[in-house]
């Protein structure tokens, strides 16, 4: 059977999380984000009363998903010690992929969506039969070395750049991968038998930081990605931005200046046109500089002090400054992450970025804070495994 | 007794409305802006279970905030008619006023933020004291008039442009009054004895908006003015969008052209130092035009064909359109509505807007529809008797 080119058995059959009401997959995301935490913080943080949190509670450390232990630190002087709700990170195993124009990037990760292991593996073709037979058997190696783990992998989650309708798991329009109306998500599960959920690359990885990083208990922040494009993810009111026709955080296509190169959407000089890792070769190009075919080849060039690659990358870095500033004049988040690929050049435009955010800040909007994560390809397959776990959690009942 | 210039009697007693729970509050708003509903509607609308809605209808019945009423149009073919639930507008009675640089506008509304009657007077002066005055004379006023309707006023709402934290009730900054940490709401409530609730005026109208306008079972819209200023009110997964440090909205200050018109916020070709009346002034005064001292003037001279004047229009719709444009990119709303005093001049640059969206906004952001609405500053002030309004059914216990 463990040679079967079918899904492992590890997969075979779908488990349902015990969340039977919206409080209880509340209570146990904040527990998710936030805990360890006792049963009255977590009340607090949920808006919750007592009640409502210990009968919450109950069906979920039946069945293994949270644990409570004794606080042997906080012990009050007083009464007895306050016990600690966590969640088992090892109940349940998720996958993640990434899909780019050429590879696959593939994570497993627990529950609290830390990385197991991680694997990537080029793409033959973009049409979606090539591309899925790829995932297939990405999702094969990873379930095989999840046998390991002894426990069962319960989702999978998928982002892809472009136009995503996540709650119909259909991508509508992925430039990269030229694919038009493409039902991942029932395809993926056709040919991997778990449940899947397909999200805009960008999306996915806002839910990451929202659930398990620098958008932990912050109800307005944005992810900023920088590399091949540049891309948005906003969280307002406590909930990712996504759009009522499918489209937001376009922060790649606000206008830096409408005399400015042009851009892949048929304006001239958007933050994208400037600031994305083709239009940075380009610039080193058109102004006569030393040759740079790659990104790679272009920071070598800017850090080996060349004129040409360094006002590239300072105008880059003033574009994305500029976008980052038209999201806080809008919606005044409490915090910008600025991530992705490109930020291995991080130190070639960071002033630039700070200097320009600043000058085009509105009043208070300025109080923003901008904080910096460089991110390997493999953190957007982990952003596609959060997005798995979100469904596991709060979709108990889909397909 | 009437002859005093003490308050009038109509709102020297509170009145607490009778929601207890963020459900009921919930209930009565849902009927308020999308009534009349039949109790199985309401309860579908609401997401709230037939019981809940019985509970929670029965004392708004039993003060005389909700009425209801056989439903005569709709008898289903077996069975008993299906009642209707409607909100009593009559039952309470509220006032807004807008506080311009020069001049505050007032309105006494009822219950469904309907008009009754609208004033306004000239400030004699923008110091906080003066202001207060001004509002209190304005205030005694329309308490005056509103003896005659035998209901009791309940509730004050002022909108002031600028940064205002609402939930504090203090004007934190506002340029047009030259205010700094003024305690308007507290200062309000003072001098009138009416609870008052103190909002940025684009807020405050789109609140407006929201319950009683475009964006009645809308989750995600904008609202665009147009006029002195450029502002935005918005509106992401159901709420107003007020800004972690209470800067939002600010399409103003969206960049159009960073070789433009300096701005007052200090940098150059925002879409407020394009668009805004002032801008459009010194568009065709530096052009060398026909000399226009006002606005009126402007529009004139563009309606009689002067090319300067009508460049100076094209050019704001420009800016209007891309500052909208960035908008939808970011947000993906279903519906902008452009409004404003400004809007008075919408057939000098309708299509410039139009066409300026059109091309800046992304895929199928451009979906967004547009809706222009003229709006005279009595509607300011009737936006800041929706946020009284707001306040009386949300915050029932608030001071």
């Amino acid at each position: 059977m463990a040679s079967s080119s079918a899904p492992s058995s590890a997969a075979s059959t779908a488990e349902t999380f015990p969340a039977g009401t919206p409080a209880a997959a509340q209570i146990f995301t904040t527990v998710l984000s936030q805990g360890p935490l006792t049963r009255l913080e977590l009340a607090r943080r949920a808006g919750l009363s007592a009640a409502a949190v210990t009968k919450a509670v109950r069906p979920l450390i039946e069945a293994g998903y949270l644990v409570e232990d004794a606080d042997t630190e906080a012990r009050p002087a007083l009464g007895r010690p306050a016990n600690l709700v966590r969640v088992d990170g090892g109940r349940a195993l998720f996958l993640g992929l990434k899909l780019t124009g050429d590879q696959v990037f593939g994570v497993l990760t627990d529950l609290r969506c830390r990385t197991l292991l991680a694997r990537h593996a080029p793409l033959s073709d973009r049409v979606p039969k090539a591309v899925l037979a790829s995932t297939a058997e990405m999702v094969r190696e990873l379930l095989t070395e999840a046998d390991g783990y002894g426990v069962r992998v319960v989702g999978l989650g998928i982002a892809v750049s472009g136009d995503v309708d996540r709650a119909e798991g259909v991508v509508r329009y992925s430039p990269f991968l030229e694919w038009r109306e493409v039902p991942l998500a029932e395809l993926a599960t056709a040919v991997t038998g778990l449940p899947a959920t397909v999200d805009n690359d960008v999306r996915a990885l806002t839910v990451a930081e929202q659930w398990f990083g620098a958008g932990v208990g912050l109800s307005d922040f944005a992810v900023v990605t920088v590399g091949a494009g540049v891309g948005c993810g906003l969280v307002v009111h406590g909930e990712v931005v996504a759009g009522a026709h499918g489209v937001a955080g376009e922060i790649g296509h606000v206008t830096v200046d409408p005399n400015g190169p042009p851009c892949h959407c048929g304006n001239r000089g958007c933050v994208e046109a400037i600031a994305a890792d083709p239009a940075i070769l380009a610039r080193i190009r058109e102004a006569g500089g030393a040759e740079a075919d790659s990104i790679d080849e272009a920071v070598a060039l800017a850090r080996a002090g060349d004129a040409h690659a360094r006002e590239a990358y300072s105008r880059a870095g003033e574009a994305i400054g500029r976008g980052i500033a038209t999201v806080a004049n809008l919606l005044g988040p409490e915090r910008v992450v600025i991530s992705g690929e490109g930020l291995a050049a991080y130190d070639l435009f960071a002033d630039q970025i700070r200097s320009a955010f600043a000058a085009a800040a509105f009043g208070s909007a300025a109080r923003c804070e901008l904080e910096t994560r460089p991110l390997p390809f493999e953190e957007w397959a982990r952003g596609a495994a959060a997005t798995a776990i979100q469904s596991f959690i709060t979709e108990p009942n889909r397909p």
